[in-house]
């Protein structure tokens, strides 16, 4: 069924995932690769408005259980509409954030909900679906944070806005998963020049690609 | 914990659940008792956002296992933020829709996702929390229809919208509920008068308070 690759980006808020991903997609389109560069929350216009409701600094009253369900909701209209049929047409599929990020800022972030809640959770709204290769981009809160607030002209959505103990324990949540998921999880050092961040990226990516003989 | 009592109405749209709740409310109250009539979706302003997703005629494109979670979502945080502390300040709670319509509208309706899979979303979302009684007010589906088309002058929600076999099996879906459950669900014939329709409901419930010393 499954023909793709499905590659994800994860690390705490201003690690540079996103440019990064955008890099890697443009250098895997120029040697001929087809890609899908898609992120979470919000993959399509569904997931936009699970988004909306997620990220709005307005929205304090939402629970953790209700937040650990929109991010599933928004995970299920991802993984089927987006994810799903571009693997199955063989795509390769860079995606920014996955179940890590709810596993790093719900389990250990909120530390509300166990887990195994949380696997369970989204092992029901992704069908199972876990990424190939996940590329860990990790700086420390304080620079991932300023970095953010640069980025963004101080304007933060509502999970930015949490105080920094939560982005500490986020950052170790990381720290343990890449710990539990040696085959799958490659950390890289994102305090480097983003250059060579990138190029980290790149050879960890070609080496994977030629290994699944692609 | 728990001091009050929980009690649902469900049926299919057009059963005239939200009439009889209310009267139902009403006379609970002239009687002396606190009460919370509240509704799903949309017990609360997070809750209300999530509605405005699941019932957009425009959101067509909404995957079943997605909608699966976005109601859990708003269950979980009714649950949470309005149903529990009514029940744990001693109140009695009138809802408008719980996990029964869940069942009956996504296990059978759209007859994609199974009643394990959605019982167990369910349990995650509520902590396990069912209705002490629930009151299923049944119509026909085209008797239903109809109604709530001459409520709504014409327009319809993305779920009344839905083919009427979808009614039909939504409606048997809530047949099988009740007799899976006879504890719980008591069965009214909500195509009688509506004087007749809120003397029943209230007499089963007036039994009801006097059976749990209320």
């Amino acid at each position: 069924m499954k023909n793709g690759l499905f590659i994800s980006f994860e690390g705490p808020d201003g690690s540079g995932k996103s440019s990064t991903m955008a890099f890697i997609g443009h250098l895997l389109q120029e040697k001929g690769y087809s890609v899908v560069l898609t992120k979470e929350p919000g993959g399509d216009e569904i997931g936009q408005q699970i988004r909306q409701i997620l990220l709005n600094p307005m929205n304090q009253e939402i629970h953790p259980i209700t937040e650990a369900f929109l991010y599933a909701a928004d995970r299920a209209q991802h993984v089927q509409k987006i994810i799903l049929p571009a693997l199955q047409a063989g795509k390769i599929v860079l995606c920014d954030r996955y179940v890590d990020s709810q596993i790093a800022y719900q389990g250990y972030g909120r530390g509300f909900l166990s887990k195994d809640f949380l696997y369970d959770l989204n092992h029901m709204a992704s069908g199972g679906l876990l990424p190939d290769l996940t590329l860990l981009l990790l700086v420390k809160p304080e620079i991932g944070l300023m970095r953010s607030k640069i980025r963004d002209h101080g304007q933060s959505d509502r999970m930015e806005q949490e105080a920094f103990a939560f982005h500490q324990k986020t950052c170790q949540g990381y720290l343990d998963l890449a710990k539990e998921h040696p085959q799958r999880i490659f950390t890289v050092d994102a305090e480097k020049p983003q250059a060579e961040v990138v190029e980290i990226c790149w050879q960890k990516i070609s080496s994977f690609l030629k290994e699944q003989g692609k």
